[in-house]
This record gives C-alpha cells, structure tokens and sequence, in this order.
C-alpha cells in the first residue's frame, strides 16, 4: 500500500528541481538497486509492483534493505516507473553532491573533471568507468548534467554511491581548484599527445573529458591536451570509451 | 511533399521484420546522416522538416546527397520521427549484412564477433569503436540485437558504412570459421589472462565480446580468456568501454 502524496512525491524527482530541493532521486531495477546497496546507498524505500512479488528474493540483505520493501497494486507502480521494459521495482536513494566553492578537504588524488557532457547515459557510463577503475573523486562542470538524473544513475549501475565525492561547479571554481592543489592536468582532445607516450611525473593527475560535439571548454585550453592514436577513419569516440581507454592507459 | 505510402512504407522500417524484407533503414539527425553519407552510405531520401529548412546547407554534398532532400509539413515529420528531441532530419538508407554461412571470402585480417549483445545502443558504440581502429569485419550471433535497429544506427555515428562486412551467424557457424582459419581467438570476460601481458602472435586475431548480465555464451568456452584488471569494486564494465580498452591495447 502506498499513499497518493507519497506517488506524487516519488513521480516529482523525475524532475531535476525536486532532486535538488530534496537530495533524493529514483533507483529502477534489481540490478541497479543491489549494486547500490552493496556501495552503502542510503535507501529510504522499496517499491515491487504485486506482480513481481519473486524481486524480494533478489534483494540484498544489507542496511535493512530486506525491511523497506512494499508491495504495491500494478496501476500505482506504473504510476512510478520510468523504463519502457520494467522489471516492477524502484528506489528512493538519497543522493550526495556537493559544491565545489564550499569543499575544503586537500585532494591528494587522482580525479575526473566532466566538461559539458550532456547526454545522461554517457555520464553515467563515466561513472562506472571510473569506479572501476578505483577513482573516488569527480567533478562535473555546471552545464553537466544532472548526476543524479534516474538515466544517468542507471548506466551508472550503481558507481554513483561508490564515491566519496561528487562535485559540482563552475570553470572559475574548477581552474582555482587546479592552480591550488599539485595535479598534472590531461585533456582528452582530438589533438594532443599519443597516450601512448605518457610520461605522468609522480603525483595525482587530474584528466578533464569534454562533449563529444564540442570538446573542451576554452576556459581550459591552458592545459595539456592527450589523444587516443586512432587507425581508422571515424571523426570520434564516444566520450566514455575515450574515458575507459585513457584510464586504463594511466594506470599501467 | 511525401505521400501517405512513403509515410507509411518509412514507418514500418521502424520494425526489424520490415527492415530485413527491404534492406532498408532510417537515420535520424543531422551529423549521423553525413557520417554516414562521408562513408559511402546508400541514401535513398532525405526528408526535412520544413520548419528546420536551413539544415540543408548542413547536409554534405556527395552523391547526390543534396538532390535527394524533400521539405515536409511538420505533422508528417512528426509520423517518421523516433527522437525525443528530434533535429527535424530523417534519411532512408540501405543496409548491407550478410549472411555468415553464404560468406566465402577469406578473411585475413583482424575481426571482432559479437554475442549476444541486446542493448542496441551499446552495439552502436562498439561499431563506432571498431570503426575508430579500423576494424573491417564485424560478426554478429544470431541472438545479438539488430544492428540496423536506428536506435543502434544512431549511436554507432556512421560507422555501420565504414565496414567492409557485417556478417550474422549462429554460434556454429562462427565456430567453424574459426576453426577453417587462422585466428589468434580472444574472449573477453572478467577472468582471463591481464589484457597488460598479452603476447599475440603475428597472425590476426579474433575478439569476442559477450553480453554484460551474462558473459560469453558456453559455445565459445573453448578460446583464451582476457581481462581488464580493475582496480576498484564494481561489477563490470560497460561492453563497448571495454571493447575500447582491448582494441587499444591489442593494437599498441
């Protein structure tokens, strides 16, 4: 059971001003869900539509997971899930995202700067990247999109929660936060040196991804630019790719 | 001008029974459609929504490309557009996959074979991958999503245009091909041998990639395995990710 005021409040977070105003978001599926559950999400509820009543055996027993779940009639959950094949269960998750003009902790690691990258499943794909590659800092630029996005968190398969840090701000904020701390600063370009012949001096890097149709920022220009050696004749990659092959290149 | 047939003949290429009678598909957007024309592409029609006329200049004069654009009332673009957000730009195109076991080429160079991948826009962005790094031919189980799916058209940005191949077999015939050639054959697949230490000999070699939720298919059990090292706690990687960080490495 399920009252309507809580319906219309899961449905409002489909909407990036309810997220902001209430640091929640949406988790759809079992997959996503157990994968956040395993990188402690704070989950404050579980919704399985009555049909799929198995889905509890799936869920992982952790953080009283097992004790959040409520069942519900089809016609409320249809209400709330946003996938056009849905597997009858969602989340509510609090979300964590800070501002980077308010974050004074030293970061003295490697991190990840998103420039203007758009596209929610490609962010989210970002972040799988990143957190399989151990990365537990990323900084998304303000005309980034929505992290927490529910498209975002889903190809993000639960990373988002592996994280310590997810941080948002401008170009200003990204640039002085650069000029202060020791990082050797990348920019995957289209033009720039083979990553190939890396030679990363001896401290935390910082590598800034940019959209696929535009780039990097101007704002950014300063620093050094990196390429993927290409063979064949397509004008680019997709951004989380690039993001993949440079990672895996930095860390050998 | 469009007439009601062409609607609904354009419409139904929006089914893969439609597209495999025809050979036919839709390409949606401006920069995919000159992708696409840059490497060849058949185009037979380009329609344009009349409110988005200027994209005319945008489209690249080749093949006749220019002579093939139709403006159209907004309400019959809206019946042949798929995107959310759509640029006001359709083409139809003819698609080109063969059958594996009519294919009687020799193949002496490096491939990649796709099992079992159902999500069309990671199949997208692997072809668009294998294009980066000149791959040529591509090989498809039958269980592997449509690869003329315009969802998987839309991410692979053209690059479906720039093989030589695109093949499609059952797990039989793709093992036979690789038992009648000379393969160096690599699975991908979360325990194998470190990607970092590989020492392919010099003959081409064949990498398969298998679906996220369920590996390799047990037909293929009998190839070396490889593996990316990972470094954090997640699960896996996205399937075209790591299709990119095994081509770059394979290709070093």
């Amino acid at each position: 059971m399920i009252s309507k005021n809580k319906i219309k409040f899961l449905r409002s977070l489909g909407i990036k001003k309810y997220r902001d105003k209430n640091n929640k978001s949406i988790l759809e599926g079992v997959r996503l869900i157990n994968e956040s559950i395993n990188h402690n999400a704070q989950i404050d509820g579980i919704w399985i539509c009555e049909t799929y009543k198995n889905l509890n055996n799936q869920i992982i027993s952790k953080n009283n997971s097992k004790q959040l779940i409520d069942y519900i009639k089809e016609e409320d959950f249809k209400l709330l899930s946003n996938t056009k094949h849905s597997q009858g269960i969602i989340a509510e998750v609090n979300t964590h995202q800070n501002d980077l003009f308010k974050f004074s902790k030293p970061l003295n690691e490697n991190i990840i700067i998103i420039d203007s990258i758009s596209d929610p499943g490609n962010l989210g794909t970002i972040f799988r990247t990143c957190a399989w590659f151990g990365i537990k800092t990323v900084i998304l630029s303000t005309n980034t999109t929505d992290a927490f996005n529910p498209k975002c968190l889903r190809s993000g398969m639960g990373s988002h929660f592996y994280f310590n840090n997810i941080l948002k701000g401008d170009n200003n904020n990204i640039i002085d936060l650069l000029s202060n701390s020791n990082f050797n600063v990348l920019c995957a370009d289209l033009e720039g040196d083979n990553i190939g012949n890396l030679n990363i001096e001896d401290k935390p890097w910082a590598l800034i991804l940019g959209s696929e149709a535009n780039g990097i920022s101007d704002d950014f220009s300063r620093y050094n630019k990196i390429t993927i050696p290409k063979k064949g004749s397509l004008e680019s990659l997709n951004v989380s790719v690039a993001c993949g092959i440079i990672l895996h290149q930095l860390f050998k």
